[in-house]
């Protein structure tokens, strides 16, 4: 792909490098409506707290703010030259969903100074990637791969995704928990099998959500396994119950001795001054939180699976589980009536 | 001590044991204001869903409703005997903290119903606890020994405070971890020291609370580690940034394949449905509760070294860490300002 290999990854200046996602997967948190205030502060708290990599736009990427996807306040790319024009030492990194964003977007989004680009896609999709890094590594911008809902697919697959990336210009790849549905040996497993097969040329980062209220302590141990990408936002904002957040990440840490670059204090002020103001709701882990990293479902599941119980007289948690199970993804939500039926059949038996 | 030894401990009906706190660490957060239909509801709740023990007390334990730690609306014992009304399985237990409550509340705690006593002193001062499982045992009632701030003392000095409280005819001794100060490593570290001094005798137990987000972490190398009660509260409702919520540690030993006995739907409908609407906040990662956790202090020195910090000019951070390494607790507030103009001293060399 473009003759260019994952080899030539970036140099790091501390024992593991954070990046902050406040500013866009916050964005789903603040139904996409940050203004360029907003921006300007949390970017200038985290870089001057010593944060490398301050990721700022929609919630779904570049390109998101959409009837589907819910429209942006400020349009995303005032948003990435704000957020650059604050920023003394850390880099503006965007999101980038192949499908949502477009090479054009991403063109748009260097143009306003964004110089790291993070391609995500579903864990068994990154072959949608490859055009995305190419043309992030002629603009000269850092290249890094999401491979979402990580938990849906076992650590060797997870791997072999990784190396689709890698192979296609990629420097780091992440294990994206999107669901928050990684328990401690399960994500372990991902970080071993990532760094078994790309860990010579490439890094691998973890991003966490708080589902399991597990976030945090996947980021010890992505560190003690070698991961050195590692994501967080202020006060967890994010989607669903939220990420792990970056002043505990630095807290957590600093205590493990672990070099991160980042002062707490400030962190700590920053998530207590600049963003807890403007939050609209705390990130909490409600039953939906819950059930999302319990079942590794959509929490959208949820509503339908209670009415499908009712229905058939089974369990709503036993309906999500076995969704969970069978592997089903947002679109699917049909097939939770067949599952009501097939475990009301079960309990018959 | 009375001629008894922690030798009888109680046979498991599961694998864990998991104690539910709502009513009793809740308080705290509830600022002792529980109702009696409160206190009924949401032991129904638990009792049904599988929780074998439900603490229902004054946050500070029997004794503790005062002009000190803040009157109860409603006597506990009076919340007790109704929560021993609602528990058609589940054993009801209170918190005694030596020096708040006495003998006599006790008694009277038993009368009303309660079938276990938690016994709770500081990490190192076990030998306070010896009279009242002395008089604990006489009731007949089940014993458990709550070493509170053990992040406070090393793991071989932490076992001998518990071999004091065994020795004393208590059945299970708990890592008491009251400001989420303990990582992972230093969890399992207390976790492993008290099983080699007392887990051919007692159970050894575990309470998290959520400062650092590790509490469910912790919860589950607890269990690995050989750890048999373990504590959580719905919603998290407990002192500061709460405790392990216990929703989800039911969702997540449901995911381990470890038997709990609970019933992991039943727990998130009592989350959603019975705690959550007389939440007064859900409990949350402050500033204050992150703080405590990261520097091991009380979260009430954060004001007195914000104000050191600015009179002596050197970072609050550093003021709370110093404060932290040197052990002060509660009452030491003073040796704030002497830590600010050490600090101060060290920044002119």
């Amino acid at each position: 792909m473009n003759g260019i290999t994952g080899t030539d990854r970036p140099a790091l200046r501390h024992d593991v490098r954070i990046t902050d996602t406040t500013l866009r997967d916050g964005s789903h948190a603040m139904a996409h409506q940050f203004t360029e205030t907003q921006v300007r502060d949390t970017v200038r708290a985290l870089d001057r707290a010593g944060v490398e990599v301050i990721e700022v736009s929609h919630g779904d990427g570049v390109g998101g703010s959409s009837f589907n996807y819910g429209f942006s306040r400020t349009d995303e790319m005032a948003l990435i030259a704000a957020a650059r024009d604050e920023a003394r030492q850390a880099m503006i990194a965007v999101l980038l969903v192949p499908g949502i964003g477009t090479a054009d977007d991403l063109r748009r989004a260097h143009d306003a100074g964004a110089r790291m680009v993070r391609v995500a896609t579903h864990c068994t999709e990154a072959d949608v990637s490859p055009q995305h890094f190419g043309v992030a590594r002629e603009l000269g911008m850092e290249t890094v791969g999401f491979l979402m809902m990580a938990h849906r697919t076992p650590p060797e697959d997870l791997a072999k995704q990784a190396r689709i990336m890698v192979d296609a210009g990629c420097q780091t790849v992440y294990v994206t928990d999107s669901a928050g549905a990684l328990l401690m040996h399960e994500a372990t497993a991902r970080f071993e099998a990532l760094l078994g097969e790309i860990g010579d040329e490439a890094w691998v980062g973890y991003h966490g959500h708080q589902n399991l209220s597990l976030g945090v302590a996947n980021s010890v141990l992505a560190y003690e396994a070698g991961v050195r990408y590692i994501d967080g936002s202020l006060c967890a904002l994010g989607a669903g119950s939220g990420n792990s957040p970056t002043e505990v990440l630095a807290a957590v840490f600093d205590r493990l001795g672990v070099d991160t670059g980042l002062d707490v204090g400030a962190l700590l002020d920053a998530a207590e001054e600049v963003v807890r103001p403007y939050l609209r709701r705390w990130p909490k882990l409600d039953r939906n939180a819950i059930v999302q990293g319990w079942a590794g479902v959509y929490s959208s599941f949820l509503l339908h699976a209670e009415r499908a119980g009712e229905r058939y007289k089974v369990p709503t948690h036993e309906i999500l589980r076995r969704c969970g199970e069978l592997g089903y993804v947002g679109g699917q939500e049909d097939m939770i009536i067949d599952v009501a039926i097939q475990l009301a059949a079960e309990q018959e038996r």
